[in-house]
Formats: C-alpha cells, structure tokens, sequence
C-alpha cells in the first residue's frame, strides 16, 4: 500500500516535548523538559477514596454519558470559576480531554485554512501544533514582560484581519511570564470591538507564587458571559493529577454549543468516570488547601533551581524570575543553538526543550525552557551540574 | 459578538441518537433508542478491583503518559487480537478515546475535503457526520444480507476514485447485519489493489450469538501488517463498560505514526488512570466469560423483542433477526415516516432512533432502528406496547 495522507498532516509537525519525553522513558536522565507536575505531591488517597465514592453509587456511573460534560462536574467547577470571578452556567462550560482538546477543538468550530491567529512569540507549542496543521497563518505579537504591546497588536489586528487571538497571560508556557491588569483590559478593548475572539488559556493560573498579586482572568474582565469575547480553557491537570486528563473550556453558550458538537463527532464524551471522581473530590476534598502545599512546593523548587542558575558559571544566561507556573525560560549567548546543546545534554545526561518550536515565526535558536517542577529537588543541583558540563562540552566542540 | 463559525461547522450536524438520548434524560420514556449496554450486566466489581490494583502502584500511576497509550494495555490488546487472528505488535496500535475518535482521527490525518468515501447505505451515523463535517463526499455503495455487491462496490471504486471504503461487517450498526466471508474477501480484493484503504470498524463483533459464525474480521485475512489494507477499530464500550470511554486502533505502523501525532495534537492522549485499570482488569479477570454471560443475556433480549415484533400488531413492519450487536433494524409501510412517527411514540413514552441520518444518501424516511440490550426485560413489553400505540395515533392522524 502507498499510503497518501491529508492536507492536514502537511502541517502536522510531533511535539518536540513529547518526542523528548518518549527519548528519556527508562533512562537515568534528569529531565527539565515535560511540563509534568510532582509525583510526590498528587492527592492519591484522595483520588483513590473519590473513585471508591463513585463506585459506591452502583452500576448506573459506568454507563455513557453527556458530551457536554458531567452535570454535576460542570456545577462544582463553575463554584470554583466564581471564586475568580468568573459567573457562568453549565451551559456555558464544555468538560474536554484536558485543556489541549479545548484547544483543538476551537480551533476546528472557529478556524478555517487561511484564517489568521494572533499569538505571542514564543507561546505554547502544542497550540502553535494545532493551529499550523489546520492550515492557519500563526502572527507573532510583539511582547515584553508585562504582555502584548498594544500598539503592535492593533497593528497586526488590522493588517490580518485575525479571527482570533490565543494567549496564556497567566505564567505563560514557555516564558513564565504574567500580564498586567492593563494589558489585559488593553488586549479585550482592542478584540472585542473588531469581533476577535480571545482564546485565554489557563493551565497554570493556581500555580501562583504571589497571591497578592493582580491577574484577574481576562474572561472575567469581560463579564458578559452571553455576548462574550473570550473563550477561557483550564485543566486540573496541573492541581490535581495529569493522568485523569480532564480540563474545561467556558465560552459564550453559541460557542460551546457548537463545540459540544464537534466533541460528540470527536469521540462522543470523555472518560465519565474520571468526571465524577473529579466531582466527588471536589466535594469531599479541600483542593485550595491542597493548591496552597503545592504552590509552596513548587515556589521552593522554583528557588532552588533559580540559586544554581546565578552560580558564576551560568554567567552568561539570561533569564527571569517566574511569579508562579513551571518554568524558566533561558536565553544562551546569541552564538549557542540550543538544538545542537541538547544533543550534548542528553549525553551528559539531562534534558530540556530547545526554544525554537515554541515561535511562531523567527525562531531564537539560542533560547530553552527548564521545567523545575518535576525534578525532585535533591536531583536538581546534579542536573543543573550535567547542563553546565554540556555547555561546556559545546563550547569545546566549537573550539576544535 | 457575531461568531463567524469555521468551514468544518458547515456539515456538523448533531448526532440524532444523543439529541434524543438528551431529550429523554430524566423521563420516565423507556427507550430503544441509545445503542446502551446492559447497566445490570456491567462488571463492577472487577472494575472496583482494577482500579484499587492500579492505585496500589503507587502515585506515579497518576502522571502523564504516552500518546500512544498505556503499553502493557496495548501488548495486552495485541494478545486478545492473536485470538481473532489479528498478528499485530504495540506499535501497530493507538488506544483511542472510544473507536469514535479512532474514525476522527484516520480522517483527519488520511481525507481532505473533496475526497470520497464509500460506506454501507445506510451506515453508522456518527461516522456520516465526522465524514460530511470534513468536507467529504459520502457514497454509498448497494448490498444485500451478505454485505456490499462486488458489481456496484467495483463500480464506484471506479467512478469516484474512492480514497477509503468505510464498512462495519459484523453486525452493523444500525442493520444488524453480518457480512459473509466472501464478501469480506471480495472488499479486500477490490480495494489493496487500487490502493484504497478500508476502515473496518469493529464494536460489535464479540457481541455474537452464532460463536461458529465464520465471520473473520477483514483485518485478518489481509494477513499483512507491515503492508496493510485495513485500518481496524474496537472498543470496551460494550464488553466492558462505556465510562471508560477506552477503544484502539489497529492498522499499518506508518498510518498510527500519523494518527498518533494528530492524537498528540488534539488531546494528548486518552485517560491514562482508565488505561491502566483496564489493563488490570484484562490480567485480572475472565473478560471472555463475561462476554459469553452478556451475550447470552443480550440473545435471550433480542429474541424476547423478536418475538413482540413477530405478533400480528406488527405485522406490516419488515425486519429480519440480528445474528449479535445491538439492533433490530425495521422497515415500516412506504407511507410512514419515522420521524413523525418518533413524536407519537415519544407523548406515548418510547424513543427509538429514525432511520432517515443513517443514509448518505437516498434516505428511506420508514426505516427505524430499536435497541435491544438495554431495555430491562420486564419493560420491552411495555415498551412495545406504546410503539404500537403510536403507530395507531399515527395512523389515526393520517386518517384524520
């Protein structure tokens, strides 16, 4: 057989993570590349005594389900949802296999080949994946620390006549940076009137090291949620546990409505039972108490991977200080392509993700992204020990 | 806002069985609608115990995981496939959110807009919907009991230039129908030579009531899985339990490569939590003798509801007696519609699904689909006897 696949594979590119993650199964290497949370840290009792919960209720919770969603799930996350202002019904909340289906299928019931996407640059990979297999032209905005600078966004609004614009204000994947209030509100002032979605997506907003701090979700700034101009997507991935693959995506009811239905054609719903375990935690477990030992957690560990990246010998990275999330995004001196390190680094025996798949355009091949959630913090410092010898490894392969 | 909706959403219908399975969610309807198992039959206990096998692991069963999917679930699928003839390795396998998504994503990754598909008329419907939301063409192709007729199936291979022959051949859904061994030979035979490749789509196939029926899956008599004309689907939705929303997908390694990156992009992967506990229960316990008790239950519903449809209230229905799976598939008196027919039997307090979305083309308005399995015995009686009520008011209205 030859086989002669679609236009969409033409765009279809594998995730440099997940390939990196498939290189590193069952080897003795110290990864910083997965976005993956702390084992030690996952709820198990709680988890297992949610699932003992549901199977309590008998036969009836392993039939199938509703598309949209677990009723009574979509009820408890919108209390949760309005505890960060965010007012909406069940019907305005699709439940999705994790964030990233949210994603997809957006982008399936909003985009069609041609249309143009606004993103930041670099912004998360897997998005900028979804958006280039399905045929749609991906613009970089240009950023600093605070977010999309306003002038550069009404530029490239009217220049493209984009349909949608895709963020992760909340510490970003891969910068880990966070919006102000005002380029948030700048950013919904500038869409909404020109009938651009934004498309907010928020895996890491409870992963916050400042909880002072003032990022409200843009859909909340919105406060329409029946003529909305925000569709925001979330995941208990990251509080949770990942392997329960559950996240929900909130939006106008038109466009969950017509999500819904791209879901049912997709895979009719998922996993019910990890639905109402997820609901039955929610009930009988303190999640916020939990979010606050793993902030704490990962605020550590966020600090000690930040101690051995001022040690002299990373003198020449740059990076910045992250205010919450998993990661640090690093900048190499501009004649070290990251690609080229990792290969060392793999060899020495750690792992990261090279910058580049991460932009949509102009790709800085000198940039990577460290994970410091995973590594268990007595591993770290032989980590960060293994990528200095990398680059000291690199640079002597550049001498000779 | 005015939300401009994609292309894709322009042939996205809702699927008419879980628009009804909605509308009668909460009544006191007895529904022969939904294509359901069993809730009595469903294995509680061992799923229970599965679970509590996996949660003893340890925490690190709660991570990420592979795209692919869990690997000692899929060697453990590739065991029970040997059982069915099917010689194939973990990677010639994806574990998929339910056989729903493996259809999604062969079309994603293998259809573009304008290409032509073949499929049994009438077909499963949901995969009518997955291929007109994708922009392509749908033909069917004439059969009788014994499966399509090799004259017309060579003569729209011809005419169309047919990129994949979708076909469901044991006990299909919605005719219950089962194709004859040469008829599956003849598919193959018409299809590998002109390249085109065939989905066979297998939920049914161990819900059989003839365990002598010498119905191979094509699959196997292609007999090459490094060169392969046949892309299988199947699923535990009906064997085990739907909650776990777990299927696979078989099929050249070249093909699932592609599929799986489709899958990396549109959710990452399926539950990894639901993949381990089946994986626990296929080592754990006797699946085949579970599958040998609901089969003989599900034989002992169809001939119950065989013989409600054999009294002389019914006389004018035409039907013939399924061989497994799920269905009765009736034919009712050119002059009535099922669709109105539904509006009767819905105030009379029965659904069934109207045969009219099945077609993709040429739609017969007096087909119907019942199920058989889900009613409990004690209701079909009654059930039937609203079906027949409705015909009555219908038939009076039409006087009327």
């Amino acid at each position: 057989m030859h086989y002669v696949f679609s236009k969409y594979t033409e765009g279809l590119r594998s995730s440099a993570v997940r390939d990196i993650l498939k290189l590193t199964q069952g080897r003795s290497i110290i990864s910083f590349a997965g976005g993956l949370p702390a084992e030690d840290f996952f709820p198990l009792e709680a988890v297992q005594e949610a699932f003992e919960r549901v199977f309590r209720q008998g036969k009836g919770a392993l039939q199938y389900g509703l598309t949209e969603g677990y009723t009574p799930l979509r009820e408890a996350i919108c209390r949760r949802m309005a505890a960060k202002a965010i007012e909406v019904r069940p019907d305005h909340m699709l439940i999705t296999t994790g964030s990233q289906q949210a994603i997809d299928l957006l982008t399936r019931v909003f985009l069609s080949p041609g249309d143009t996407v606004l993103v930041e640059n670099p912004t998360y990979l897997a998005a900028l994946q979804i958006f280039q297999a399905s045929g749609v032209q991906v613009v970089g905005v240009e950023a600093d620390g605070d977010g999309m600078l306003p002038d550069d966004l009404l530029a490239k609004l009217e220049r493209h006549a984009a349909k949608l614009v895709y963020v992760t204000p909340t510490f970003a994947n891969p910068t880990g940076k966070v919006w102000s209030r005002e380029r948030r509100l700048a950013l919904l002032e500038a869409c909404k009137p020109r009938n651009v979605l934004i498309l907010e997506d928020d895996p890491y907003g409870d992963i916050r090291f400042d909880p002072e701090g003032d990022y409200p979700p843009i859909f909340s700034l919105d406060r329409h949620p029946d003529d909305c101009g925000v569709v925001y997507t979330s995941t208990f991935s990251k509080t949770v546990v990942p392997a329960l693959r559950t996240g929900w995506v909130i939006g106008d009811s038109r466009v969950i409505q017509m999500m819904t239905r791209a879901k049912q054609a997709a895979d009719l719903h998922s996993s019910t039972l990890d639905q109402q375990a997820l609901h039955q935690l929610l009930t009988h477990f303190d999640l916020d108490a939990h979010i606050r030992i793993i902030r704490a957690e990962y605020e550590r560990r966020m600090q000690r991977m930040k101690a051995l990246l001022s040690e002299a010998r990373f003198a020449d990275l740059r990076w910045r200080e992250p205010a919450g999330g998993m990661f640090f995004w690093v900048e190499l001196p501009e004649a070290i392509d990251a690609t080229a390190l990792l290969q060392h680094a793999v060899q020495q025996g750690v792992a990261f993700v090279p910058g580049r798949d991460f932009y949509a355009e102009q790709p800085r091949a000198n940039t990577l992204r460290l994970n410091f959630t995973h590594t268990p913090p007595e591993l770290v410092g032989v980590g960060m020990d293994r990528l200095a010898a990398a680059l000291e490894a690199y640079a002597q392969e550049a001498i000779g």
